[in-house]
Parts: C-alpha cells; structure tokens; sequence
C-alpha cells in the first residue's frame, strides 16, 4: 500500500485559500497529512477541510517541516523568503505568486498544456501563472497547438479579488455609496460620494472602468501587462511573441475576462476553432450570441473551466481571430492551478 | 444684419436631448428660435432652453416646418422614417441615428477631422457617428494624419446610457439588488438575484461585463463591432483599414471608453505622439501613470473633449501605439457633435 503524500498550504486564510480549502475537500483521496499555515495574525483558527476541523499554524521553519508538498498562496515578499525554506527541507513548493514565475530555473506550470514541466525543477520551486494568464492560457494553447500563435493583442476587465479581500471590501463599499443615487452623469460626482476611500485601486472602482493593474513598469507599461506578455511567452516556449495587453480593472467580484486580438502562422477557420475548443480539457465553448450564449463574469464565477466565446474570424485576415474567454481568477486563476500542479507533484510520491 | 437661423430638435426629451438643451443654453447666440419635438407621448411638456420655457411639441409634419436645420436626437426608425421628410421641406438635416451613416449620399461628420463634408449631402442629410466611434476618432484621426494608419485592434468599455434611459434605469435597479451583500461570488448568484430583469441587455450588467452590444450581424460579428469598422473607415477615407472590434458592457453610467491597439505605416514614439495628442482639437491628453494620471469614466463624465492616456509604445513593433480613450457618450458622443454639425450648417445660413 502506497503512503498518502502530506500536503501544507500557506496562505490559507484568504480567499484563494478558502477556494484551496473546498478543492482539498473534493478531491479528498490524493493527500495524507493535510497542515494549514497562515500569517501569526490567523493562527490557532479552525477550518474544515475534508470534512474536519484543522488548527491553522503560524507560518515558521518548523510549520514548513515534514510536508511533501507546499502550496504557496500568499503575498509576494512572503513566498519570496518562504518557498526557498520550504524547498531546502525537501518539500516540492508550488508557488502561485510573481516571486519565481520568471525565474529560468523554476518552471511555470499550466498542467493542461506543460504538465512535464513539473519535474524539471532545479530549485525544488514550481510556479502558477498570474490569474489573468490563467484566464485565457488554455483557450490560446489549444488553438496555437494547430495554427501556430504569431501575434496576440490582449484587452483585460479583471475583477477586484485580483487585489485580495482589500479589493472586494473597496468595491462593496463603493457601490453602497452609489446605490439607490443618480450618480454617473456628473463630472466627478461618483469620486467625490466615494471620497478617499479607494482601497487598493488608483480611482473608484464602482460605476467605473481603471486603466490600470499592478505597478508602473518602464515606459509607461504596468507590471501587470509586461507579466502577462512574459509569461505567456515562457508558457508557450515562443521567447520573441509579439504581446500587447491593456489591463483594465472593473467593478466585477471574482472572474477576469480577456478580450482576445489572436493572429497565427496558419490561416483558421472558425468550424474548425470550435472543434478545438469544444474538446480542449479545462475549457467550455459558450458560443452561440443568437442564442444569447457568450461568457460573463456573473455565468462563469466559481466554475472550474475557462470559458470562451465570441469566437469569430476577421474579414479582413484570414490568420485572425477574437475571442471573449472568462476564468475564475479564485479558481483556475490560482488555487485549482496551484491544487493541479501540486496533485501532479503528488504522483511522484505515490508512484515510489 | 443677418437672420439667425432656425433650430428644430428632434428627440428632446431624452439623455441625448437634454444635453443638447444646455448646449443650446450655452452658445445661445447661434440660433434664432428653436422648436423642440418629441413624440405624442411627451408633447406639452415644458423644458427650459436658453433660459426660456419651451413647450415640446409632437413630431408631425407641421412640427418639421420652417426650420433650418433640424437635429434627430431619436431611434433609428424614426430617424430613418422623418430625417428625409424634413430635408424635402429644405432644411438641413443632422442626423445622430444609424440610418444614414452608411449611405454613400449622406457625409459622416466629426468637426475636428472632416468639417468641409458638411457641405457635400445631396441627400440634405448629415450623420453624426456612433457614440463608440466618437469616443476615439478624434484621438486617432489626429494620430493618422502623422503616421498614417494601417490597423486599429479595439476593445471597448461601453456605458449603459448607450442604451438610453432603459439602460440606465436597468443598472440602477441591479445595482440595488447587490448592494450590501456577498453577491458575486458564487455561479449565478447574480443572475438570480437580478432575476429577469435585464432591461436591454443580454445578461446581467450590475457586478458584470457583459460582451454584446448590438444585433446579431454576419459571422457571430454584432452590428456594433462592424459598424465602428464601417464608420472608421468612411471618416478616415480608408475604405480597406483592417478594424478589429470587440463591443463589451460594462456597469458604467455614462462615457464608453476603448483600448485602442494602432498600427501605423511608419515608426512612431511616444514624445511625438504626446505632442499631437496635446494640442489636437477636442482632446485632453492625461497621461501621467507614476501621478496616477488617466482617464476614466468617472472624471470625464460631463466633459465636453474626449480624454487620451496609457500612450505607449510596443517594444515588439515599433510602428505600434497602445492607448485609452475615454468620451461622454451623450456629449461628444451625440448631442455635442450633433451641435457642432448643426452650428457648421448654421454658418451657412449667416453667411447668406
């Protein structure tokens, strides 16, 4: 009989811990010893997780001892000091922040499209993509497996859980403030019912679209947008991939959208990019608008797919298509991609 | 001394109307008296222009007489029906609707970039572009002129208001519905909670973005998608620019807003594209990211310009600008280019 591997999470208090939590519950079977870790803030609370309750510890060295894997959901500058030690114990460490995801010797990982890649890991460090990567990797891999990706013009409606609890509490209070009013018409009259109250965004967030996600980069580029162009680059192995993204925050909870400008080698056809996506693992084809079937942020939040629709070719280039693809960034966007690779990390455990 | 000429506005009553009632207000001195015209149902009402009451009177073909220029603020369908009745009684008709803006006899008009045309109507018909295409061409018609365009890839943030009081009215209602409670989080949750209450749109539009906007046209294209194609090249007289467009909802009340992805024949860099967008006529230029400086819908709202920033250059190509527009939909987006329209055909009648 083979040993169940032991699990720890770090950063299971938050929201991609509380979605971490429910996957653990479903997929009840794959791990032994599950430890919850969080900041001293959290610990000593009680979360159920496979149907019992689990003591959450402090994260320290001796929290990180004995697990076999480490799923990091947690800050940057956390997972930056802290996957390091876990990797040093031995653990595989699945990190789902920016800490590593550029690193050339720490793989990203999306397991639909590099699953092998979780092996090659001379830091002992495997790393998930950024949420908004997540939301559209799978349909864009699935059709450059067959046309061959030459370009990719990206406009994004990213959801305020993209800036933890902070972001949801921001946009809550916001739109309280603008219910039941005539605001919207008037210059600055939402900024000024919202006041300085803006959490973690650069401008009010209800009844208003911010040109902006991350921090300022050179030239006028945000971090964010340079991330995805980068790592969708290492994720498809096409280092010179010309990527142009636009990040636009949006009053939406949970579930970043992603307006998609895709040119290829090969000229497509729609049929045939139906076929692709209708089969392709990890995606549903929602596209049919005369039947008023496109993806929304409201049909896809909690699902476990990205969803793709309004999938149409250009009249005027025979190599393009637009999509509309939508993903839980909660979900696919971090803990079910982190949950994934660390399921696949799982095996090597199991198979010994 | 000359006469001032006389002023009939069609379509008073609604979002579009009344902006254009205190545009009146504000260039009093254009016209000589105005008649404003709404249909049956809000005839006898009184709204106050350039200081005045002023009854509405009931559209008809005695309502249309003895203008000089008549401006339709009103459906397609009425536009289509009573824009050609009036130019037969000789005036000059300015029409903000779909119904002529395709017609090869009827000019499309942004002041700012093609004012001559106006004179060119063998139809006695002036169009006013789409609100959508308004919100930019002023930005990237002053942008062409320099480094000539070859491809525009679109992504628009469209407000409710474009679909007018119904629209609004919808998002307010939603809005409540939301306010104050975890929604958003889990699949469909606000879909129940709205329920089938969706005024004009598709799906749900509060806490969501919804990619639709339009009829369905050919090949899975919405009418709005290939209309903005259409209308850019016929102002830009570039009848084979490749316009990719993807027209999206977003829970704003009033000013879409476009990532716009430009391709030109030459180089550009970003000082010299700063500069025309400074002193180009109609357009703020707001871009300053490391101060927190860009546009968004709720600081443009009642402005008059359409505002640019986010002006970047893409490392991958060098012929390539990314931008952010943001235009009120209402004003320059109809009623204010309508006016503009109305006062260059007005000049006309001065001159005389």
């Amino acid at each position: 009989m083979t040993r169940r591997p032991a699990l720890t999470v770090v950063g299971a208090t938050g929201g991609a811990g509380s979605v971490m939590l429910q996957i653990l519950s479903q997929h009840a079977d794959v791990w032994g010893e599950v430890r919850l870790v969080a900041s001293a803030r959290s610990a000593g609370r009680k979360l159920l997780v496979r149907g019992e309750e689990c003591e959450v510890l402090a994260l320290s060295e001796e929290a990180l001892d004995g697990a076999d894997v480490v799923v990091f959901l947690a800050p940057d500058e956390i997972a930056a000091h802290w996957a390091p030690v876990a990797a040093a114990k031995g653990a595989v460490v699945v990190d789902s922040s920016a800490a590593f995801r550029m690193d050339p010797d720490v793989p990203l990982v999306v397991p639909e499209l590099n699953p092998h890649a979780v092996r090659m890991r001379p830091r002992g460090i495997v790393a998930s993509p950024h949420p908004t990567t997540l939301a559209m990797i799978v349909t864009v891999g699935a059709l450059h497996a067959e046309f061959c990706l030459s370009e990719l013009v990206l406009s994004t409606y990213q959801a305020v859980s993209g800036e933890g609890q902070a972001g949801v509490e921001a946009l809550r209070r916001q739109i309280s403030l603008v219910a039941g009013t005539g605001l919207g018409t008037s210059p600055g009259d939402v900024r000024r019912a919202v006041g300085d109250d803006l959490g973690p965004f650069a401008a009010p967030v209800a009844l208003n679209v911010v040109p902006w996600a991350g921090e300022l980069a050179e030239d006028g580029w945000s971090s964010q947008e340079l991330g995805l162009r980068d790592e969708l680059r290492k994720l498809l192995d096409l280092p010179r991939l010309p990527v142009a993204a636009t990040c636009v925050r949006v009053p939406v909870v949970t579930t970043h959208s992603v307006s998609v400008h895709a040119r290829f080698e090969n000229e497509v056809d729609v049929a045939r990019a139906h076929e692709i996506l209708a089969t392709a693992p990890g995606v549903v084809l929602f596209d049919d608008p005369a039947a008023g079937e496109f993806p929304t942020p409201a049909d896809v939040v909690g699902t476990d797919p990205t969803w793709v629709g309004r999938v149409r070719s250009s009249p005027d280039d025979p190599r393009v298509l637009e999509l509309f693809v939508c993903g839980d960034n909660l979900r696919k966007g971090t803990a079910l991609n982190a949950a994934h690779i660390a399921e696949l990390a799982a095996r090597e455990f199991t198979a010994r």
